[in-house]
C-alpha cells in the first residue's frame, strides 16, 4: 500500500526536534551530565495562586467547553490590560486559544493564499517558516541581522510587493531578544497596509522585557496580535493563548479554531480572569522577569568575556551570539565533549548558519556551570 | 483596504452557531425559559476523582510543555486499553493531542491532498464537512439512512475511487448513535484500502454505547483513529485527545502537531493516566452511561409515542428523528413557541433535511419537561 501524504505537508520537517534529541541522548549516555540550555519556556512551576485558582474553578464546574471566543470575563480583562497600553480594544477583538501556536495557524491557515509570498524577519521563531509550507506560499525572509535583528522599514519597503499576503513579526523576539516598541511596530504595520497584507504580530514575550519596553499592534487595522500565558506566568504546560484584531479578522480565524483548538482549558481561563482582575499576575511576572534580568546580565558578561560577538538581548529569555565558524558544528560538538546542549541558528531562517542560540530560562547555578563549560571548550 | 482572506477558508462558515444563538436569545427575550437539547457535550461536571489527581499534579509541577506525543505513562496506558480490545498497538502508536478536533485537524491537513475526494457517510458530525473545504477537495457523501445509519460496505464500494484520499468514519455516530462493530468496521477499512485511502475513524463515543458494543479500527494499517477524553470522561473544557495509528502515519501528523496544539495540558495527561492505571476511569464512565441509558429509554418511548419515525440510539447520546416536513422550520418554531432548542439535520451532510438531532446530555426533568413542551407542539 502506497504512503499517503499530502502535497502540503511535504517539505515539513519533524527533524530538528529529534536530531536534537538524538544527540542530548548521545551525550548522556557517554555518561556526561548534560545541561539542556535550549528550552523555550520559562524553568519556573506556575506560581501556587493561579493553581490554586484553577484547582477551585475545576470544582466549581469550570470543566466544560467555553464559547469558541472563551469566557467573557478574561477577554474583558485581557482587553482592559491593552487599553491601558493605549490601544483601543474592547472583549470583542479577543479571541482565547488553546495556546499561542493554535491562533498562530488559524491566522495563516485565514490568512496565507496559497501561491503568495510571506514576508518573516529573519532570525525569527521557527513555526512562521513551517506555517508558510503549509499554506504552499514562498517565504522573503527579511535580513535583520546589521539591523540588531530589528526591521528596518526601509528594508520592508524594498522587499514588500502586492504577492505579500502575511508578515510575521515576532517582537520580542525568539532568538535574538530584540525588541520593536510602539513607534518601530506602527512603522511596520503602516508599510504592510499600503499593500493589503495581513500582519501577524507574535508578542508572546511582552511581558518579559528589561530596559525597552516592547510595543503593541494590538488595535490596529490589518493586525492579528498573537499573545499566550505561556511565557508571562509560566504556563506552558495549560495551553492558553490569545489572539486579538478586528472582528472582521477574528470572524476569519473563527472558521479555524471551531475545528481546530475550539477552546482553551476553561478552568485556565477562569484562573487567569481572576488572578488578572485581582493585578496579582503582574507581580508573578516580575518576580520572574527580575531573575531573568539577573541571568541574562550573567551570561551577557561571561559571553563578552569568551569574546561573542552578541547582542544585549532587551526582552524575551535568548541569546544569539555569533560563532567564528560553524555553528552547527559548534553546537554538536559543545554537546558531545562538554554536556552544554545549545540551538545552532540555521531553524530559524536564512543566513543564521553562523549563528547559535542559548536559553538562560535555567537556575543561576547551571548557567554558571555552562558557562564554566562553554569557556573551557572555546579556550581549549 | 481590501479584506483579506485565503480562498481555502471562503466557503467555511460561522454561520450555524451564529444562528441558533440568536434564535435561542431571541426566545429568552421572548420571556421563554429555553430547555437547550442542542448541546454535544455531556452535562455532568468532570468526577471529583479526576479534578483531585489534576490539582495534584499541578501542585506537582506538572505545569510545563510535554513531548508533543504526550506523556508516556498515559500513551501506556491508553495503548494496554486498545491492546485488550484485540488491537496490537504500542504506546508508539499514541499521540496526545490538544482535544479530538486538533487531532482531526492534523489528520485532515496530513492527508486530504487538495482536488483529491473525501468519503463522508451521511448524517456525520459537520466538521468533516469543513475538513474537506479547508483542504479544498470535494465532498462524496455516502448516504446511510437507508441503512440504520450505519455504513454498507456494498455502497461505499459503489462510490470509492483512487481519486478519494480519505474516508471518513464516526461511529457510534453523532448525530444519530448509530454504532458499528469490529467487522463492519474493518469490511469498510479493507475497501478503503483497497483504494488506497486513509480512513480517519473518529470514536469519540465509544465508550458510551448500550447493547451493541462498538468496534474499534485502532492498530489497522491506514487508519488513524480519533479519540478523547472529552466525552467518555466528561473532559470536554479540559482539551485533551489522542491519535492511534502506525508510526509511519502519527510522522506525518506530528508535523502539523509540533506547530498547532503542540501538547495537552500536563496535568490533565498526568490526571487521566493516574485514573487509568487504576481503573477508577472505567468506573466513572459507567455511572454516566447507565444515566444516559435511562434517559434514551425514556426519550425514545416519548417520541415514538408522538409518532416520530426514530431509531433507537445503540450509542452517543442523540436521537436523530425524521420529521414529517421542513424540519428547519419545525426546530426554529419549537424554540420560539415552546422554548425547547433542538439541532436541525442540514449541517450533519446531505439528505438530512428532513431530521433533527435531540442531545440528551441534559438531565431528566429537564428531559421530561421538553417532551412536555414538543408533544403540546406536535399534537396542537
Amino acid at each position: 500500500m502506497k504512503c499517503c501524504e499530502a502535497k502540503r505537508i511535504s517539505e515539513i520537517s519533524t527533524s530538528t526536534i529529534r536530531r536534537m534529541f538524538e544527540i542530548v541522548e548521545t551525550a548522556r549516555k557517554k555518561g556526561l551530565d548534560v545541561i539542556n540550555l535550549s528550552i523555550g519556556e520559562p524553568d519556573f512551576d506556575t506560581h501556587p495562586l493561579i493553581v490554586e485558582k484553577a484547582s477551585q474553578a475545576m470544582k466549581d464546574g469550570y470543566t466544560h467547553y467555553t464559547s469558541n471566543f472563551g469566557l467573557e470575563e478574561l477577554r474583558t480583562e485581557i482587553a482592559k490590560r491593552y487599553e491601558a497600553r493605549g490601544s483601543s480594544i474592547g472583549p470583542e477583538n479577543v479571541m482565547v486559544t488553546a495556546g499561542a501556536c493554535e491562533a498562530l495557524i488559524n491566522a495563516s491557515l485565514a490568512f496565507i493564499e496559497r501561491g503568495s509570498k510571506v514576508l518573516i524577519p529573519s532570525p525569527s521563531f521557527l513555526a512562521y517558516y513551517t506555517y508558510a509550507k503549509l499554506c504552499e506560499a514562498s517565504v522573503i525572509n527579511l535580513h535583520t541581522h546589521d539591523n540588531g535583528f530589528v526591521v528596518d522599514p526601509d528594508a520592508l519597503n524594498e522587499r514588500m510587493s502586492k504577492e505579500v499576503s502575511v508578515v510575521f513579526l515576532n517582537y520580542p523576539n525568539n532568538p535574538t531578544g530584540a525588541v520593536m516598541d510602539d513607534k518601530e511596530l506602527k512603522a511596520v504595520a503602516e508599510i504592510a497596509a499600503d499593500y493589503d497584507a495581513v500582519v501577524v504580530s507574535d508578542e508572546v514575550y511582552d511581558s518579559i522585557y528589561y530596559d525597552k519596553k516592547p510595543g503593541t499592534l494590538a488595535g490596529v487595522e490589518n493586525v492579528i496580535v498573537i499573545n499566550a500565558f505561556s511565557k508571562s506566568l509560566a504556563m506552558t504546560g495549560w495551553r492558553i493563548g490569545f489572539a486579538v484584531g478586528s472582528e472582521e479578522l477574528l470572524e476569519k480565524m473563527l472558521r479555524i479554531h471551531q475545528i481546530n483548538g475550539v477552546c482553551a482549558p476553561a478552568f485556565a481561563q477562569k484562573a487567569v480572569a481572576d488572578v488578572m482582575a485581582e493585578g496579582s499576575d503582574i507581580e508573578i511576572t516580575q518576580e520572574m522577569v527580575r531573575e531573568f534580568r539577573r541571568r541574562r546580565d550573567y551570561v551577557y558578561s561571561r559571553l563578552k568575556d569568551m569574546g561573542f560577538d552578541v547582542v544585549k538581548p532587551e526582552g524575551a529569555f535568548y541569546f544569539f551570539p555569533a560563532y567564528d565558524g560553524n555553528a552547527a558544528e559548534f553546537v554538536e560538538r559543545l554537546i558531545l565533549e562538554k554536556g552544554v546542549a545549545l540551538t545552532p541558528g540555521m531553524p530559524f531562517g536564512e543566513n543564521n548558519e553562523r549563528f547559535f542560540r542559548i536559553s538562560y530560562a535555567t537556575s543561576m547555578e547551571k548557567l554558571e556551570e555552562a558557562m564554566d563549560r562553554m569557556e573551557g571548550f572555546v579556550s581549549g
